[in-house]
């Protein structure tokens, strides 16, 4: 049992911009890093919202290790493509700006990619894919991340959980939004089958030896996480091969760092961590009234088709998430119990008190 | 044990040929699908090769289900965009002819995109993606296919198994080239499992009721395949999101068949098959030296990771093709048993006698 705390959206939105501006984060690049760390909380994606605040977010600006003016530059530019330098500002103002740049190219254009170097953690990749929803394009987005995943027939991790986004409009139906790491599951879940005293399921990841492992100690003492399929026989090279796609897109590509070479919020040096941003735009290929038509009947053959034993519903991706946002909206953003602690300690310590009354709490079981 | 029959390339490349201008195919379009046929053979992709050639493409042209002429018509066009309809033709040329628009365009913009509609099986997506190499560009292809792979919670094909290949230049190391079914694995390896009397791993497929077996008959008979990741647990949802991605791009935007509609090589109707093709031009990005410097090294440290215990070698995607492709090149292009009888029977029914003399026949193992 653990207790979830209920905030009206409007007052976590100006508290997560005192709190940059407080480390002088300019007000409207603090207003754009909100809308992304609170859309994640609203999406019930709470590992990568507010709970990072001071966490990963304020203990390196503290530290000097992200600057705080943000200063993005551009290193080259076409009506098609964008190459971005981040400054090693935060992640999600530079995004926003650029996934923003990105879907006015692919108005004139049609279609546009951005790559962007020396930047942060940006959040969640589906928000930047989203922002090409209201333009009736597709969104896509990957980025790179500090190693964690160990390649097939290896032992040591050299690969981010390198997360692969695309966001896809539909006519009646909610739009598609696949927003997935290219790992089986994040760190943050190990942690919690350790916490808990659980094993994890066999596949997950792998001791120091390489050898799968069920120990959730093993994976984080010299282990690592597996791609997407898990052991060779299930195929786990084909996650492995997407985990290496997203960091060529992302680190390669735009001449950030990639592999073991993108740093982690512990360590005392810049992470250099890389983006890829893409938009397209429907009418470019095809009637966009036909397109959403057509979009609502593929999800609906899977909605509708017949179930397995023992299940009710098929989902589309973003599905629940599009709930949980609605949920939010009406009955304020849900923050877990360890995400109030840490924002209170962090809010104390940074001297940005964290002192907003929740309008509700409630008592749930935690899921696995 | 099983034969393999090895042949020289520049004959089996004109009996292909010969082959489909029996049929009524032109000459250049008959070589272009000689080409993208036997790279599969060639690079051990020996179920998307020659063994197809009176089986799927025969049977169709014979019975009036493909059109020999080919006649492929530009739908939409822009500086970056091209919407194809293949007139129901074969699947090969249409997919070269406009990938090669799509490098051209990306020549001159950066970036291109390509779709296709009205098509039918083109052979390997991997071949595709790879034309974007000697112009230093990534290349992109997905295509759609009939219903093999249930949705997560399903219990009914719904989706193909819908490729993913995308291929990126490196400097001194070999391209990275990665082309993965999104189901774990093709319907072929569970015949193969079913042939031998032998269970298939958990999580491959699952029975009518939607249940996983490790009987390969119900997964034949009624079940289905699954995405990659398998079970919900090992979070096969992701490769279910793939799968869509995948139909999205090649059917909807297309304009294809999409989902349950796409036909199937048995059915005596038109296939409808929709492919997806793009192209990046790096150096709209960064110096293309800079970048094949940076993949060298990011494939250098997957190649010098540690290995787990027991395993001697970390792959890079398309490196066993590669060393393949170079032994075909060498030593002859390898043909399995099943695939000369099948050329043999074939071709004795087509009117196209398939009596090419091996220059070597061996003895080996298979391996699943």
């Amino acid at each position: 049992m653990s207790k979830t705390y209920y905030f009206p959206l409007a007052k976590l939105h100006q508290y997560i911009i005192d709190y940059f501006v407080h480390w002088g984060v300019s007000a409207s690049d603090a207003n754009l890093t909100a809308d992304v760390l609170l859309a994640a909380d609203q999406r019930g994606v709470d590992s990568h919202g507010m709970i990072r605040l001071s966490s990963y977010y304020g203990s390196r600006l503290r530290k000097g290790l992200i600057d705080p003016a943000c200063p993005m530059t551009i290193l080259r530019e076409s009506p098609t493509t964008l190459s971005v330098d981040a400054g090693n500002g935060l992640g999600h103002p530079v995004s926003v700006k650029t996934m923003q740049q990105v879907i006015t190219k692919a108005e004139l254009s049609g279609l546009a990619m951005a790559t962007v170097r020396n930047s942060n953690h940006f959040g969640i990749a589906g928000y930047y894919a989203m922002m090409a929803l209201p333009a009736d394009m597709i969104g896509i987005c990957f980025t790179n991340s500090a190693p964690l995943v160990a390649p097939t027939h290896g032992r040591q991790a050299v690969l981010g959980t390198n997360p692969i986004a695309v966001a896809v409009p539909a006519g009646s139906s909610r739009p598609f939004v696949l927003d997935m790491a290219t790992s089986i599951v994040p760190i943050g879940r190990i942690n919690v089958y350790q916490k808990e005293g659980k094993s994890i399921p066999s596949g997950w990841g792998v001791d120091s030896n390489g050898q799968i492992t069920q120990d959730p100690a093993a994976v984080r003492d010299g282990g690592a996480l597996l791609p997407l399929g898990g052991s060779e026989l299930m195929r786990g090279y084909k996650g492995y091969g997407l985990s290496l796609m997203v960091d060529i897109f992302s680190g390669v590509l735009a001449g950030a760092a990639f592999s073991s070479h993108v740093g982690n919020a512990t360590q005392d040096r810049v992470c250099d961590v890389g983006h890829f941003f893409a938009a397209v735009k429907i009418e470019a290929f095809r009637e966009l009234t036909e397109f959403k038509k057509d979009m609502d009947e593929l999800l609906d053959l899977m909605r509708h088709s017949p179930k397995a034993s023992g299940e009710e519903r098929i989902y589309i991706h973003g599905e629940k998430e599009f709930e949980n946002a609605e949920r939010a909206f009406a009955e304020g953003v849900p923050l877990s119990e360890a995400t109030v602690k840490t924002l209170i300690a962090g809010g104390q310590t940074d001297g940005v008190p964290f002192d907003l009354k929740p309008t509700r709490v409630i008592e749930e079981r935690t899921e696995n």
